[in-house]
């Protein structure tokens, strides 16, 4: 299978999976202008906390390679309107400074943008490390929105866990919650799943809670777009809920992030900017006609943020951490 | 606005709003045999506790009237098919059993259904009046599916306090969770809700956890299925999560019901049957193209169970009860 996203080198190209096409057709895209890359991020054709970094900084050492001659003023203002682009996951900017503090030059950027490429395959890969001491053979997990493979560029976060696990010869079967309104869980989750062998049941989200009920899961696992200094974590909107529901229940609760999702520069999950996105999202995008009446008000905040009290630990790179330690261990 | 379900004497025929069609187009369906009515309960054209049961009825009658002549035992096989389209809602047994049990000849019959039906109205009025003192001018409610007057005859049960209470001239917001899979809370409660100039706001199932954490509703109002005799309740997929993020953040819980959905035979609510519904409501249905892959396995309960010691009160026509006054008046 193909990685979600990667540099042609040859051809400069920022190469991608159309996600908005899934689980339709698989569909590659190749960019090389600003605006090609800035609406891939925008029209989520490429999306999830990890992997629009290093789109982000593919794309930017292809627009500088593209330039001539080279012009970085005018990389920088790209730069400041892609981190723009989606405000909440910190893996964006943090990419994104990372590709202008060492890199004034294309081919340095494009080693930078290499490098950010691969660093995050292996940091998934420990995540999946990590994660996979958690799992049992024959057990069952509960996962939200989609933080997997398609979610970065290999392995994923939350469901690196599971994609370690499977290797070890570990049966996992997956829940996947469908997530509205872009249900990435029905489309990408479940589709990349299905293409990798694991058993996944597909459930709307308010099911969630009946699941839990039932027993019927281990532990819950999902990713995050960014973390507060305190633990608290701003994921895709119905984690906040899960994470109650999963308390309640006495179902472990798993937050899955490199570090880069680590922002220490917020205290809190209250600080961390909430995307608002529009309201046809719920009401017009999927359906093959208007599913609610016509100018009716929505609300539809992307993400929700989950107090770290609810937290049981953080799945990282660098172990699994209960949220004073990943406080700690970040210093 | 014309009422969901009533009874044309003149033509013999069980009338009802087509819900399946909403909001997109107001049509009125006039059935008078026995494939037609149950095809109507089984696909949702006419959908809500009440309202099926109020159909159910209705329908009975209609069907004495057409045999010629009138043939009591083949009335009693239809009555018996019936009661099984739905298996949860325990209002259409009740109805049925209510027709049954008094009326042997068409004309009897038909009279037992108007009945029915008027006190469907009046019952919910009362639920109206009785849940309308907690609501305050200013104030904003969320609820789940649709428990309005597309689900009863006319004001329905968990909106009829706010219908009642707008009467009265004070000023109520609706959230309105869409509910998944049949997004009952983005076509019908959005719908109904403007027809009659109530401000109405529709949000994911997902996003009622981030709504309850800003602050910005005074309390939960659901209808329900059936009710045990602990005061368990069943009601749409995803009225349990609710009523534990309601209890989380410290909101009332209220479940609006007449006393008809009340089923003493019943001890707690893990004995209530759960109705399946078919996997291609999460991923087809309303779709232009398939939005999750071919084949994936579907976990789809249309119901789940509300523990009594999550819900505050019980909001039914003779007064606002808690669970355990509930059992006692029941007696």
């Amino acid at each position: 299978m193909t990685d979600t996203v990667w540099f042609d080198r040859d051809r400069n190209r920022l190469c991608i999976i159309d996600q908005t096409l899934l689980p339709n057709e698989v569909k590659i895209l190749s960019l090389h202008t600003a605006e090609a890359v800035e609406q891939a991020i925008r029209t989520l054709q490429v999306r999830g906390a990890p992997a629009i970094g290093v789109a982000a900084a593919i794309g930017l050492a292809v627009l500088a390679a593209e330039m001539r001659p080279f012009h970085e003023a005018l990389l920088l203002t790209c730069a400041e309107r892609l981190k723009r682009v989606r405000p909440t996951a910190v893996n964006l900017a943090w990419a994104i400074n990372r590709m202008l503090a060492g890199a004034h030059d294309p081919e340095s950027l494009a080693v930078q943008a290499q490098a950010i490429w691969a660093q995050d395959i292996a940091t998934c890969r420990k995540i999946g490390v990590q994660g996979s001491a958690l799992l049992r053979d024959g057990g069952a997990i509960l996962t939200h929105c989609n933080a997997g493979r398609l979610a970065a560029v290999r392995y994923g976060t939350a469901l690196a866990p599971v994609y370690v696990a499977t290797e070890q010869g570990k049966r996992v079967r997956v829940f996947a919650d469908e997530t509205r309104p872009l249900l990435q869980g029905a489309r990408l989750t479940a589709w990349e799943l299905r293409e990798a062998g694991v058993p996944v049941t597909l459930l709307c989200d308010n099911m969630a809670a009946g699941l839990l009920a039932r027993g019927a899961v281990d532990a819950v696992f999902v990713g995050a777009d960014r973390v507060a200094r305190n633990g608290d974590a701003a994921n895709k909107t119905g984690s906040l809920g899960l994470s109650i529901l999963a308390r309640h229940f006495g179902v472990p609760f798993y937050v899955c992030a490199p570090f880069s999702t680590y922002d220490a520069a917020i205290t809190a999950g209250t600080a961390i900017p909430i995307e608002q996105r529009a309201g046809e999202e719920l009401t017009a995008l999927w359906y093959a006609k208007p599913m609610a009446p016509a100018g009716v008000d929505i609300y539809n905040p992307a993400f929700d943020v989950v107090p770290h009290k609810n937290i049981t630990a953080f799945v990282t790179e660098h172990g699994v951490l209960a949220p004073d330690d990943l406080q700690r261990l970040s210093k």
